[in-house]
């Protein structure tokens, strides 16, 4: 656990929260500003700021958990699809610096906006991208 | 393999792409409308539709994939941040109806939008997924 993180005390039973599933390693909870209805939160109880720092292990189990989370909300509320979601740094809009995954179960006309707007793969970012790779 | 599955040619190798990363089990590849620069995507050479169809181990793997791709390009470019998005039904912005993780860096000032507006989780709407998961 780590000081004054909200989710650690969440995710172990520290501060109350509607808790969809849990187990010895993770606590499912709704948010409570969902983008959608049955927006959930999956929670490693070890803290971890980001994927970064998440053990393989962890992660592994955290995308099964999802899949399995999405398809009772998919099935129980009707979706029409799902978002699975993880955003690291606050650039990317993380907001609580303890991992999570949003699981957003979508809707058809529903008002949640999840897109991007496509740019162009360029020659030179391609070339400098692959050289990234060539070298890992 | 699936007929007419654009991602599965392209995973298998029967259509080129620029390709980051390659193993028995995914090609990782270069998005070519990107969100931002190194947008890249993980595709499992074996055909499922989406996360539903995904089964676990290839689950597991990918997001493990994942995080070490991430890692590369958050580094090797310089990102601020990366969103792992994983999007499953036409409502949620899936387009390839075949399995993929995106792997979008993000930088401060971007034009990316992956945001949500919250909403608010009614006594209603929680009581009734909470019975979902009780009976799960």
């Amino acid at each position: 656990m780590s000081e004054n993180c909200i989710f650690c005390k969440i995710a172990n039973g520290e501060i109350p929260s509607a808790t969809l599933y849990e187990d010895e390693d993770f606590r499912v909870i709704l948010d409570l500003g969902p983008a959608s209805k049955g927006h959930a939160l999956i929670l490693p109880k070890e803290h971890a700021a980001n994927i970064f720092e998440l053990p393989d292990d962890l992660a592994a189990k955290a995308i099964v958990l999802a899949k399995k989370i999405a398809t009772t909300l998919k099935e129980g509320l009707h979706a029409d699809g799902v978002n699975i979601v993880q955003n690291n740094g606050e650039v990317a809009g993380q907001t609580v610096f303890h991992f999570h995954m949003h699981i957003i179960p979508r809707y058809k006309g529903d008002t949640v906006n999840m897109g991007w707007k496509p740019g162009e793969l360029t020659e030179e970012a391609k070339e400098e991208i692959l050289g990234l790779f060539k070298n890992a």
